[in-house]
């Protein structure tokens, strides 16, 4: 079995090989540049090792990996226009660099590329892995829409946020694994497990890129913390600290997201810290992660072979207290 | 068998039906609103009849003819954001009714909505369907590109031209009547034909609409003509105009071109008909209908069953001299 790192550069070198070419350059030019900037690749990954989990790696896993890895990049490139993003991975984005008609062009043809892998699968798993699929890219759009919805709400409850995270991040690493299951010849049930599994690790971090963005130490997080607070964002901190803050904390805090002052970032987190939401976080992001441990070790397979999505979910979410 | 007119009615009615609605009312609301603006459903229809021309119209035959009317849409709200166009169909656009963001997600869900279609066909039919989809969706990206890129430059040939509109317009028209010839239990070579019927009558048609934007009369085509040249839009009599002129006209068309005065259309007109691109663009129409028929008449069914293909053909253009 290979570790999450083996697997990642095995990916990583397959898909590099991979050109988007064709007949209108300058139309798969953009959307080779955006894969060319990189990323974790942690969906493909997640798919391989779900599969992997059952048994050797399934020739059409490595199709599914890649229609996956596509759908993710074609999502970032229609959010990076919708959300006016002009940086991502420190360099231009599609339609920074290439103009807007262009990139969400780029982005459609994307799509298309993505079901294109996913139709080179045998038959007999075809139907499944496209209703799985389908299923999880429309939630997708669902979690961005609802994303840019609460952009302009301010009642967005604790659920509604978790609700939109689920939808917009959770539950392609969930199919990820669910479709990697499912070519590994897994029933239903172990299928069920792995979503689940894959569903709350996304929850848990996601939980903690905001928790980092605002609390984590500039030398390990590689950026200043407080990136969120500056743009306004109603991240869960925001969310709870509202709901259960005191009347003068809450107008303080109203005060903060409805202006700019010098110390705002400080003084924000200090309100933070004084409603106990840097603990509370945790415990919610443990939560999520203990469920989706659960999870995996509710799966009906030999422990040994679980070992690389356990260590993959300790990697990724670093338990604190 | 169903005449044109019949399946048309027969087909809005069933999609009429089909509500699109979900957990987030505000991406799918948009896309409902899109559909709710009509259209002549040419190509599902064409779908049903590249079906009926085997035998009676397999099941499978209406979740492709979905599926096509579908991702035609997404095309259209994804062109009209391209395009920065406002009105279609006498309606605000979606992007100009919900803004930018909404519109281009609604487009992307409506894309995965005609997989979701494409998806419910039977296990045998679905490998060589998904190809056939894939390859017309790709291209029309692909057209929608050159079509943007043509808008920059003016050394576009007639040949380059009629590429771009093959792409951007004919192969949908082309891919539909192939997927129902497929569904007919229809071999390659009578499926080629079928393709070949479409994708020439798809040029033929595209080239009538820009003949009739010059040359139409204003009561039969509904609206003032000339629409094209006052958008200085690279048609193919432009660029046919610009092969044949002398030194004289073409400076002048040219001048036209660079400039808006008030008799700029009656002028180019005029010199489109000095250079006798009226004939010539009714010439080259009719030989894409021809070409078009031959197809029809190459297929091996019984001419009685082409009947309705072959109307649906002259109805669409009508032949001139």
């Amino acid at each position: 079995m290979y570790s999450f790192e083996a697997l990642t550069k095995l990916f990583a070198e397959k898909f590099r090989d991979k050109r988007f070419s064709g007949a209108v350059p300058s139309l798969y030019e953009p959307a080779e540049y955006f894969l060319s900037l990189g990323g974790k690749r942690v969906r493909p990954v997640l798919c391989l090792m779900g599969n992997e989990l059952f048994g050797q790696i399934h020739p059409d896993a490595w199709h599914v990996a890649n229609a996956v890895e596509l759908f993710h990049n074609f999502t970032l490139i229609h959010d990076d226009i919708m959300d006016k993003a002009v940086i991502r991975r420190g360099k231009p984005t599609v339609h920074a660099k290439y103009g807007e008609p262009t990139a969400l062009l780029s982005g459609d043809v994307m799509m298309i590329m993505a079901y294109e892998y996913l139709s080179k699968v045998s038959p007999v798993y075809l139907h499944k892995l496209l209703a799985i699929f389908n299923k999880m890219a429309k939630e997708i759009c669902e979690g961005q829409q609802l994303d840019m919805e609460f952009e302009k709400r301010s009642d967005v409850t604790l659920d509604e946020y978790i609700h939109m995270i689920t939808l917009k991040t959770s539950v392609l690493l969930a199919a990820s694994l669910q479709m990697g299951a499912l070519l590994g010849g897994s029933g239903e049930g172990n299928q069920e497990h792995l979503y689940a599994f894959g569903k709350n690790l996304g929850i848990a971090f996601q939980l903690q890129d905001d928790y980092l963005d605002a609390f984590g130490e500039p030398e390990k997080f590689g950026k200043q913390p407080g990136g969120d607070i500056l743009a306004n964002k109603k991240t869960f901190l925001v969310i709870k600290a509202l709901e259960v803050a005191d009347a003068a904390q809450k107008a303080a805090l109203l005060a903060h997201f409805s202006g700019n002052k010098p110390d705002k970032v400080e003084q924000v987190l200090q309100l933070f810290r004084d409603c106990k939401i840097d603990h509370w976080a945790q415990e919610l992001k443990n939560k999520y992660l203990d469920t989706a441990l659960f999870h995996l070790d509710e799966a009906a397979v030999t422990t040994i072979r679980k070992e690389p999505l356990r260590d993959l979910a300790h990697f990724l979410i670093r338990r604190q207290y």
